[in-house]
């Protein structure tokens, strides 16, 4: 699908203020310069929500000087249409398909640092190979690093309309999770009903339905399982990682359920029930510890040893959790290396799992933003174990 | 959408072949490793359709040595189950949430080249920014190029299992064309049937729908418009230009439609029909040239000149078109510099279009290949204007 919304409700002056806070950041890091390709980064700061493609689009923000919009001639009408366009906040500059637009960029950059710009330049995280390898060769005297050392800072904390529009999509994601947890299940292909999870996410008012993993039986010991063939049994597991795209903000959430068929022999096993109880407490302790200045590794901590502590821990093999907002993976990250401290309005996944190669899977994720004074869940879906009988 | 199907039919044989062409392209190239990320090249020589994250994910394959397949833990297990690693052609390396992934690329790299792997090293395009960086910290005396200069010459000719591969995604999409162009489609917004043509694209085979661009009334001047929440109007064109991935390959068809609302007035202005012709004399005739060894920038140059001399030739803003395969966009270009010479079993679009900002636009779009005695035009859907009432 490509129906892109707006990247974040907007006062005038949403993008214009971003844009100026972003210059400061550039000055706090000694960086001589933002490039920003295709992206969240672009997005958060411009509203340009641009078509994916391989030609170089590119915000130009200097650290000083009008900031460019470099964008294939194509997209000019777009990128000129975009809020920070409109406002103009930013010069569109249109390069042809004969041009290389490497060359435009380092033009643009001596003309407003002058002609040797040598100093450092911030790259997106997410920029093409091709186009780093580009820029680097036209501007041969400057150290390249990463566009998250100033962005990182102004997406962490998200603002109160961008927590409403994280809720909005993690309640769409709740309302698929109810729908398809009811079945049919049994019976049908994993990519069957991957397809229908689709569908149901764009009901819901999804404009982007990104990923719907439907990892059944053995299949669910493999954390990113791709929705296959496999006909779903009765008497087994079935681990549901879904989610998608809202106005711009991305919801994801897993579930994990037990299908029976109908018959009470189907019912889970023993080990199946302490494996899913270590993993819905892992999670529920975890979310519980969320409050300002709580450390992410020590949260990572706090659910890994419920389940090391019951005697899984080799088999969480991931971290407990990632940011989120207009990236499905951002900063924050809960993982056991990170000492940053959680704050107010960082929003994240809580997701620990267990994962028996060969046998079966557990996972257990919702979106939580820190609050001033605990968690703000914003998942409603059940996280009790659910047993459906189809 | 998640479900990604095997990037290719193939025997047995197919991924190990193509692992050995790729390295005795290395060797003609005098490059010492590819070095490939999650997308198209990767799929092209393993099969694995990774899931797509931020964690590195990178096919090493060096010019002697085992090639590895470093992999997140969380992912290890369907990377082992992808084709190349089922066969055993790669060996897969798990790296873990607190690990520096390019520090066990770098690692890999000095096992296999020696203590001091300087030489240059391939790094595939759509790499990301933040990856590149990292493997050039940790592999300072390398040289890094892009994979294309081996990757290209494989991937460019198309074998018969592809070709029928991307007639069937062709087919497809052009029933699309045929249910959304008969209408409803006077009143409502392009959303709405932007969001149309996703599911229709997927209820027709398509495991992703990639893009629908519904582009009406002077939206149509703009090529990549994003469908908006603009309603359709009587006596207008639109620009219709969609495509996905049909078990592992790429659709992409355009075609404009007229609008009437049933009213006769409404009809097509004769400056519309002169553009409307002028486009599609210009398709027909570079699609009539398509033979071996005519140049690209030939084909661009038959186009362009005919919509020259029909006085819009600065309206033409985009090349004429884009190869495809496993990626949408990929070698070779149909542009106004390329004098590289199409060969059998080369797939491409044909897209000329006029733009009048403000106004109005035209494309009309196929995908053809490059038959040893001339076009095989893959897209059945009729190019003539289709007036429609409703």
């Amino acid at each position: 699908m490509t129906l892109q919304a707006p990247a974040s409700v907007a006062s005038d002056r949403t993008f214009s203020d971003r844009l100026a806070a972003a210059r400061d950041g550039l000055a706090a890091r000694d960086a001589d310069a933002l490039l920003l390709g295709i992206g969240s980064d672009l997005r958060y700061l411009t509203g340009y929500a641009a078509h994916p493609t391989e030609r170089l689009t590119l915000l130009v923000l200097p650290s000083h000087g009008t900031p460019a919009l470099i964008a294939p001639r194509l997209e000019a009408l777009a990128a000129a249409a975009s809020p920070a366009g409109v406002a103009g906040d930013v010069e569109v500059v249109a390069w042809d398909e004969t041009d290389d637009p490497a060359t435009v960029v380092a033009q643009r950059l001596r003309t407003a640092l002058g002609e040797a710009p040598a100093g450092r330049l911030l790259v997106d995280r997410g920029l093409w190979g091709m186009h780093v390898l580009a820029l680097q060769r036209e501007l041969p005297g400057s150290a390249f690093g990463l566009a998250t050392e100033v962005t990182r800072e102004l997406r962490i904390v998200k603002g109160a309309d961008e927590i409403e529009r994280l809720r909005a999509a993690a309640h769409a994601a709740d309302r698929v999770i109810d729908q398809v947890t009811h079945g049919p299940l049994v019976g049908r292909t994993e990519a069957d009903v991957s397809r229908e999870i689709g569908e149901r996410l764009v009901a819901e008012g999804h404009q982007v339905a990104a990923f719907a993993i439907v990892a059944s039986g053995p299949n669910s010991a493999s954390p990113h399982h791709a929705a296959s063939r496999r006909v779903i049994q009765p008497g087994e597991p079935i681990v549901l990682d879904i989610g998608g795209t809202l106005d711009g903000y991305c919801s994801d959430i897993t579930r994990t359920v037990w299908v029976t068929g109908g018959i009470a022999a189907n019912a889970p096993s023993d080990e199946f029930l302490t494996v899913y109880e270590l993993v819905r407490a892992a999670n529920a302790a975890a979310t519980a510890a969320v409050r300002p200045d709580a450390a992410c590794e020590g949260l990572d901590e706090l659910a890994r040893r419920i389940i090391r502590d019951g005697g899984y821990g080799d088999a969480f093999i991931h971290r407990l959790g990632h940011g989120i907002g207009l990236d499905g993976h951002e900063d924050p990250y809960l993982v056991a290396d990170s000492a940053e401290a959680l704050g107010p309005g960082m929003a994240f996944s809580i997701e620990p799992g267990i994962y028996l190669d060969g046998r079966f899977g557990v996972r257990i994720e919702d979106i939580v933003v820190c609050g001033a004074g605990g968690p703000d869940v914003l998942n409603e879906a059940p996280r009790e174990l659910l047993v459906v009988d189809g």
